[in-house]
């Protein structure tokens, strides 16, 4: 990897509040963004974590614009910015470039499947001539399990070719390390992120860039240490010690036991709630999961 | 089947034209629409062929209010209203209700993959109430192949107890007669749309209500005057004749193919115009389309 990047490291993808009525909760958005920043943590709002595509436009960009205001790195900043129709996906795009966010993390359009790689060309090609902005630094999503849409390397290939400086990574959620390997090997300065801290260690001995991964909105110091220390010979055992928690959230829906950790971690009952097609965890599943990380001596 | 429903019948999920800075073409689409209204069809916007997940919830909009001005009848209008977000989905549903649409037509949420029956169901809950309106029709829309969030009898059973005065229907396009005929014996009332005129004559002899299919903007009298005659002696024929046009189409990418006839039909070439994903059809394959239908003897 050559010149690093302002975004390298572990990012978060903040969890979204929400109040009674099921809008955001602004004020516990900003006081989340701005722990996890403090500590050390870039941030990666409006992910699948985030429940960004439960959001409509102008609630992510209320959200945003509440980080900018209280100062907070928008450099460090990558929110996500991929929505099924052009128009939505520009028009974040554009307001994250203009509030400074440092790159911009962008989904295909997921509604319709198999879509050829033309089409898909023309879907990252169209918002990027749209914003028509130098400051632009795209991040391809990966996430076929989800989306049902994978970013290949051959569209990769098309991309960096025709906006070489506008194109700088990708978050790559697959768990699948052959293909991390695969985008460093072939693309190089192109950043790639691990959509799961059970592969740092892996992805930074083969030139990637970091990690974004739900699991850094409660554990995201131990992954950063990881990252800093990557090269050091602890770092084995630090990608070890990252598998407790993870192993114990992985029997759990991700999402609503995030929040419910955070609910725990802040005092506020109101984390808990997530929008449809979500439910919030059960009370019973909150006791056994805290329960587990008693066990296993992880404080949250 | 109960009392007829004023959406009864053969609707076409309306085709979207484009202008060349791929916004929503407002007069192509008005004049289809008449068109298609004037055929004796229903119509049913922004649906999977209208790309309808493409647009923008401003767009949608724009264009109801446009099909609402030039006085078509929108008793006959069952738009799209569901979308991933809430409030998107709360706010086209409400507009449509205030337009006097018949009925909306919607998607679950479709990002988030193996939702919960108790997610889905308070994902339709949340639109249905804070929609808050008597006259609010839904049909829900079962496409598992594309949306990968299926209805299944249980969420439907569930709504129907919840809300029996607003959940109307269902349009079917898993393509599976099994389910609809279980469908139509399960829930007396239930108007059960075929999401393919290749059922049209079974769907209705198990007590369906009609059919919503793509080739509708095309070749819908001919699917018209099946659902009007099922009951008679000819009905085998006519079933039997749908299929000529539907095994033509059944070999190309059929948004951009019904597009490209669309645009041979009007003689605008506008008409040829998708938004990314989707990828305009080939000339030398509208060729072969147009040859074929020739062939066939069908006329469009």
């Amino acid at each position: 990897m050559s010149n690093p990047g302002t975004l390298d490291g572990v990012l978060a993808p903040v969890l979204t509040p929400f109040t009674n009525a099921l809008t955001p909760h602004v004020p516990l958005f900003v006081a989340l963004a701005r722990h996890l920043m403090g500590q050390g943590l870039g941030l990666a709002p409006f992910g699948t974590t985030s429940e960004g595509n439960s959001l409509a436009v102008d609630e992510k960009v209320e959200l945003l614009d509440a980080l900018a205001e209280i100062g907070l790195d928008m450099g460090r900043t990558m929110p996500g910015t991929g929505c099924c129709a052009l128009p939505d996906s520009v028009a974040l795009t554009r307001h994250a470039v203009n509030l400074g966010c440092g790159g911009v993390l962008m989904l295909p359009p997921f509604y319709y499947k198999n879509p050829s790689e033309d089409g898909l060309f023309a879907a990252f090609a169209e918002v990027i001539e749209r914003v028509g902005d130098s400051r632009l630094k795209v991040f391809l999503y990966h996430f076929p399990q989800q989306s049902q849409v994978p970013i290949t390397h051959g569209l990769i290939e098309r991309l960096l070719a025709a906006y070489p400086a506008t194109v700088a990574g990708i978050k790559d959620s697959s768990g699948d390390f052959a293909n991390m390997e695969s985008m460093c090997r072939s693309f190089p300065g192109f950043r790639v992120f691990s959509g799961t801290e059970r592969l740092i260690l892996p992805v930074m001995r083969a030139g990637g860039a970091g990690c974004i991964s739900a699991n850094a909105n409660i554990h995201g110091p131990a992954m950063l240490e990881l990252w800093r220390r990557w090269q050091e010979p602890e770092a084995e055992a630090l990608q070890k010690d990252l598998e407790g928690f993870r192993a114990i959230m992985e029997g759990m829906p991700l999402i609503a036991a995030l929040k419910a950790l955070t609910a725990r971690r802040t005092g506020d009952y109101g984390w808990r709630r997530v929008r449809p097609p979500l439910v919030p965890l059960p009370p019973e599943a909150e006791i056994e999961l805290v329960g587990r990380l008693g066990k296993a001596g992880i404080a949250i």
